[in-house]
């Protein structure tokens, strides 16, 4: 089981967080090719032309989904990691404010992107990479997370535009 | 053609790189595929049990090099960066040095691991993940590499006991 494979890691990476170490799963060729496969399920039949992964935990199962679902993979990464021209999308952290970016070419009109992340947490990750994919004139078609922290009711801040899909329910 | 794909960014991440940008070939479905196919070619037949990849853009093409082979992924990444128990190698940049860490219980004796990354240069972190593979007991059985930079001759660093293979020779 998937879930069985989670380990939980007191106190990292500070004090009072409960990390979810998926290294367990993607070390285990069976449990790899089953996390792709659930997360894949969903969205076989949508015609996901790129899946689009933030850094850099989501860029593992990221990739490995894309290559199941026969899309593309496009790196969401963090400030000044990505080296051509960029769109940037600002968001809020617990205590002040991140950057995400994507390549203004990573795709166009007519794609359909699947946004994948290992964790959904508040949510607002997800939300910013969202907009990302939208400023590249692409349409998103929906979220994968290996993992949803539900206690964290990242969903509401998603709205219900888009399917939420997880592997593991936390 | 994959070659075909790679985009050259001057001056990036600082003056008098060349950088070479894999995300046009991430991007387009069928360069993905094919990528994962050349590089998954020499190590069929070898009896991998695990890919590790290399933060972060060794990520990417390694998860999903371990989806095709039937392996399980395993994440080298920089100090301070995994959750769980780990063993760490100090390794030389053009100034100064760095560190890079792998999970105690990555692999063990018995397991036989792919190294893959998207580029190999001077090859000091290349050499750097060998010893961490090997401080797990699992066994090294090759290095991949998306693209080779020939002049660098990071080859020399690495040695000849383990069969080193790109997809790209720049």
């Amino acid at each position: 089981m998937l879930a069985d494979a989670l380990r939980t890691v007191i106190d990292f990476p500070k004090p009072g967080i409960q990390f979810k170490d998926i290294t367990p799963i993607l070390r285990d060729a069976r449990l790899l090719r089953e996390a792709v496969d659930v997360l894949a399920a969903p969205f076989r039949a949508v015609g996901v032309t790129h899946v689009a992964g933030m850094e850099a935990r989501g860029f593992m199962l990221g990739a490995a989904l894309a290559l199941e679902l026969g899309a593309g993979f496009i790196p969401i990464r963090k400030w000044g990691k990505l080296p051509w021209n960029t769109h940037s999308e600002t968001y809020a952290l617990e205590y002040g404010t991140d950057h995400l970016e994507i390549h203004q070419d990573a795709a166009g009109p007519g794609d359909r992107v699947l946004i994948h992340d290992d964790v959904i947490a508040t949510g607002g990750t997800a939300r910013a990479a969202r907009a990302l994919v939208e400023r590249t004139g692409a349409t998103p078609v929906g979220f994968s997370f290996l993992i949803e922290l539900g206690f964290l009711d990242g969903r509401a801040l998603l709205g219900d535009a888009l399917p939420i899909e997880h592997a593991i329910l936390v």
